[in-house]
């Protein structure tokens, strides 16, 4: 078992990386300072696979234990979905010192989270993340909510669970797609802050799926993306500065998912979307070279994640969404760029010139 | 002008109480950190009243203003009318850095703070309370959420305002009856922790009424009741223990007020019934005396407010109802009693047997 410290002023925790740690799930939350009522909180896909023996761990550790489970999807990461989760926790009288667990994606992570947060004010909340994606990032730093009809997790809290526990070995029924749209945030931790799991990314023969990864690989993907993470949310808990260079890719990431509704993209393949564009505006801006700009878009490749957005949309239309994202400030879009020495910064001042024709450059149509 | 410190770890605020205080809104809103977007929220009665003093006191201060308006009452205190105030935030591009502002009564700054705390994850938020009762409790401490078709306040968050604003003017168009339900909290305070207000209430001529109050009773009420709250919240901001006090009459009150379907009593009247009954327990638990308990019920009529609880309400309902409440722990209910010192204590045994006895002596119909 591997084990990295999120250190926050109020509320540090543990990332537990471990195979077969699903297993141990009861025994490890029995470590904590928690009641004995548990809400596992699922979707029926992961339940199907995982749910028994999360059941069965809780069970022989002794907690009392109710299940709900939300439909499969994004588009059921909505408040009305939220408030069946309370209902639930109403149900069976989940009281302050009780615990939400998360079994699932970033969706379940996130709704479960938020649920956590709001539910008396705060009950105990454990993440048990199923997704490549969630493994990396959605589960660590503390950001739960739902999305808004018009805009992606307009809805939140920061609420950071008392544990994470990573088990590598559900990755084995992740769908292939999944798999290579979590590769995407791995991939943007190479960029802004981990140069080393940049270089291993590149020297893997392949990165579009687990069957192709060695153990090693994975080993020191895992470990290196949760440290990358806990390192920077450690550092800013609350996005006052730093944290935002892990939205990397994500400005017009989620401007092209709001744009497609959720509904064309995973969250991963419109964040590599967005690295690329972002490396474009960093290398006109002289932050990045051409040659830095052609390696991520390889990794990317390599991944079989999209470069290119796609036809439908319209420049305008992309422009006005990037608009209501939740980093614009006093009305100034806001990018991450990355830098030379490996690093990332924020940057407010890109002109909706240089904007227009790098949106030009990946695909978007001007109208 | 006076004002009070709500010191919080990372959270620290100042209670401003002074006469046309609402006139200033936007002058001390500009000495704070905060962006030029406002969304005030209110209710149509309240933004009838003072909603053209607040608009005008924020413009000239340079603010751009959005208005929200709630329809009165605790039965819109729900999640679907929360959707209605994230729908005005994204309208008006509510910012990170903009600011949220509830004009009006508990359950307007209640909701305002819950936006406040879940929209981005976050935004600025100040109190304006415009009822006594929220002056007095509702406003300063960071409890904010909505309520759950079968319990108040099941969801929320804790969420510190920047600046709370009283302006005792704006009791002048409170209905009395309002007016009196605010006076219970008061009383608590007396009763639980500040006995120079306990004196000065036992002291007055009549508390039914703000024309009855002279203006150095109405300062000393407002002045000690925010002390009061303050003190406690700063040592205990999560209810981690001492702040548990304050729920003086409250598990009792929320019962009454559930079974009745926030319909029959103000909050303030079921809490007053709840600190009659929490005074008989603590009698015949030897915390206090019978002529301790009659005083206490003495101030209560003096408010005109109500000590029996309706003879409608059954003790076994009563019970069931007691076992939803947010602290009961571990299927315990807790009950926070009165001590001879002029002190509060949180206590968990309080057998059904003494239970059912002090229900029965307050009006319940045992069945």
């Amino acid at each position: 078992m591997q084990t990295i410290a999120v250190n926050l002023p109020q509320h540090s925790y543990q990332i537990a990386i471990f195979p077969h740690g699903l297993q141990q799930l009861g025994s490890q939350l029995r470590q904590l300072p928690v009641g004995n009522k548990v809400l596992l909180v699922s979707n029926p896909t992961v339940f199907n696979y995982y749910g028994e023996i999360a059941r069965q761990s809780l069970e022989n550790a002794g907690f009392s234990l109710a299940v709900h489970l939300i439909p499969d999807g994004e588009q059921h990461k909505t408040l009305d979905r939220l408030a069946e989760v309370y209902d639930t926790a109403l149900l069976h009288r989940i009281e302050r010192s009780s615990t939400l667990i998360a079994l699932g994606g970033g969706v379940i992570g996130d709704m479960t989270g938020f649920a956590a947060a709001t539910w008396l004010r705060g009950v105990n909340f454990v993440q048990v993340p199923t997704t490549l994606l969630a493994m990396v990032d959605a589960s660590i730093g503390g950001k739960t909510g739902v999305n808004h009809p018009q805009g992606k997790n307009l809805i939140g809290a920061f609420y950071q669970p008392c544990l994470v526990l990573i088990d590598p070995l559900t990755l084995k029924t992740l769908p292939p797609r999944e798999f290579r749209a979590g590769m995407a945030e791995v991939i943007k931790y190479g960029v802004i802050c981990d140069r080393p799991l940049f270089d291993a990314l590149e020297q893997a023969p392949s990165l579009d799926s687990l069957e192709k990864l060695s153990p090693q690989l994975l080993e020191t993907i895992l470990q290196h993306s949760c440290q990358a993470k806990a390192t920077i949310v450690s550092q800013d808990e609350k996005e006052a500065g730093l944290r935002a260079i892990l939205n990397y890719g994500h400005t017009l990431g989620h401007a092209i998912e709001s744009l497609t509704h959720y509904s064309q993209f995973l969250h991963g393949e419109a964040v590599a979307m967005g690295m690329v564009a972002a490396g474009e505006i960093a290398r006109r801006l002289d932050l990045w070279t051409a040659a830095d700009a052609q390696r991520q878009t390889q990794l990317i490749h390599k991944a079989q994640l999209p470069s290119q957005i796609p036809s439908h949309l319209k420049t305008n239309a992309i422009l006005t969404a990037l608009k209501t994202d939740k980093k614009v400030k006093d009305g100034t879009v806001r990018f991450v760029l990355p830098t030379a020495n490996g690093q990332a910064i924020v940057e407010d001042g890109v002109t909706p010139e240089v904007l227009r024709t790098v949106l030009a450059e990946i695909g978007a149509i001007s109208d």
